[in-house]
């Protein structure tokens, strides 16, 4: 019984001395030394092998080592194979610290200020009450519903969308096609966390931007495909936006002279919101294994119907 | 009996409109209408007029428009008036914001990364956990208290440091100059919250950064006069600090072609970080002539002996 690693192999070698001190028992490879292929059971990939269903006839897990698997071409993953996201505190902190930097940097003007410090200019802008601010979450997974803890915090009304309905306390939410008018019509600040499906690629688009209060503020810490990027550019420049933060782009890396390098109203970043720790990771994978073996739901499977 | 108001008129007009619905029998004007000034009981300002003791016999109370009073010229004070700074959740939550924003972006090298966008670089720095970034709060006041509570929910190992000593839950708490070294050595992102007095003036100098781990980072949102501007470019420019969060200069504004403006580590502000906001400020003085009235002791009374 083998546990293979397919990633980072930097990152891997972190993976292996935090395995082999909390599951001894269990052998750790990381790829491409593979050993005997009938005796992987599980596999932590970014992305798994195409061949993976013949090459491994034993797989009893497939773990994704990132947040999302929309990476993973799902037709060659045997329908039978438990597909595992990575739901471990690392990736859940960074998120949070990046969405509440990036909703407090378009509160309180920080890339004006950040503009104006370079022209030499001293000019106050007034300071709006957190009250007055209304912060929207688009899906309320494991990651939405943390980023709207954070930021509820500094007294920014909040409201959150899903597909299906939800209920949070102190957070107002909307849920399906039905109720996505009524929850951007009252939203400043977009964040969004969805995960990218067929129904959600390039859901931040025109006709939603046209439904945000004239100079909101979108935060794309989705996925690259969830963004038409000619309709941001042209809601910036026509004023509909005020600003975008981007960590996410599509293609990545963001090609030399695409114009969100040097767009006055972007800031943008390298895919860096949030990104699995090794050692919080693992402990996650650990905990699914036991929960696997015990016959226990694991943390972070995924449903093939919705992709996610 | 009247309520005199000296600092911008144009926040003295929300003042009048708001004092009138809340102390409706107290008549209120703006400097210079001053009426007759033997009627003069309240005297809220930024900077009170020199003469003010034979101008105002029959004044009983000074409230400062702002969070300090270091502004005032205590010398033409009379030693039996009670001076008041302002404590109102305006302000504490405008700091909240601001410093937290400032430690988010020193800890997620949102300077570095904005530099990157400049200069059309793709470039994936390491997220370190927030358990591994200390944060340090000079200054236990109301601020200091709802800053480091407000850091602390992100996992920040925090502390605090003050001249007499005090107990916060989940922080380290030093006091007193015995207590700055051990305080400073385990500090990161130190934070300035301090009162401006004649003992913490300069404090911000090259004693105290070569006392801090190598890279850390400073945010002075006290006043310019804890800084001493040449130790920082130094402390900055030989690598010993990592960068400098500045929302306070001395003089302000900060003149055309001061190094701050463009140096690469430095980000400024224009003493935007924490404003009044006049609603929850005339609560506040209105809460505190009631008190006055009734004999009992007033939020934010300044100790003359101590400066705060």
């Amino acid at each position: 019984m083998t546990f293979l690693y397919r990633a980072d192999p930097v990152r891997g070698a972190v993976w292996a001395e935090l395995l082999a001190r909390k599951m001894p028992d269990l052998p750790f490879r990381i790829w491409p030394d593979i050993g005997d292929p009938r005796e992987v059971r599980y596999l932590a990939a970014w992305q798994p092998p195409e061949d993976l269903a013949a090459r491994f006839p034993n797989l009893e897990v497939l773990f994704s080592t990132g947040a999302g698997t929309d990476q993973f071409d799902f037709s060659v993953i045997p329908g039978s194979l438990p597909v595992v996201r990575m739901v471990e505190s690392g990736i859940i902190n960074g998120m949070v610290e990046y969405a509440t930097l990036g909703v407090l940097s378009a509160h309180r003007d920080w890339r004006t200020y950040s503009g104006q410090q370079r022209e030499g200019d001293w000019k106050v802008h007034r300071v709006h009450p957190a009250s007055s601010r209304r912060v929207g979450v688009l899906g309320l997974g494991v990651l939405g519903r943390a980023v709207l803890d954070s930021v509820r915090r500094f007294g920014f009304p909040c409201a959150g969308w899903s597909r299906s309905p939800r209920q949070i306390d102190g957070v107002e939410c909307h849920a399906g096609a039905d109720g996505l008018g009524q929850f951007l019509a009252r939203t400043d600040i977009l964040i969004c966390l969805l995960p990218l499906t067929d129904s959600t690629r390039g859901i931040l688009s025109k006709p939603l931007f046209d439904q945000l209060p004239q100079g909101a503020t979108v935060i794309n810490v989705g996925r690259g495909g969830h963004l038409m990027q000619e309709d941001l550019l042209q809601a910036l420049d026509q004023g509909q936006l005020g600003g975008a933060v981007l960590d996410v782009c599509e293609p990545e890396p963001l090609p030399p002279g695409h114009p969100f390098w040097t767009h006055p109203k972007v800031v943008l970043t390298p895919h860096i919101a949030s990104m699995t720790q090794p050692e919080t990771a693992v402990d996650a994978v650990v905990d699914n294994i036991r929960r696997h073996r015990e016959g226990l739901p694991m943390t972070g499977l995924v449903d093939r119907a919705s992709g996610y």
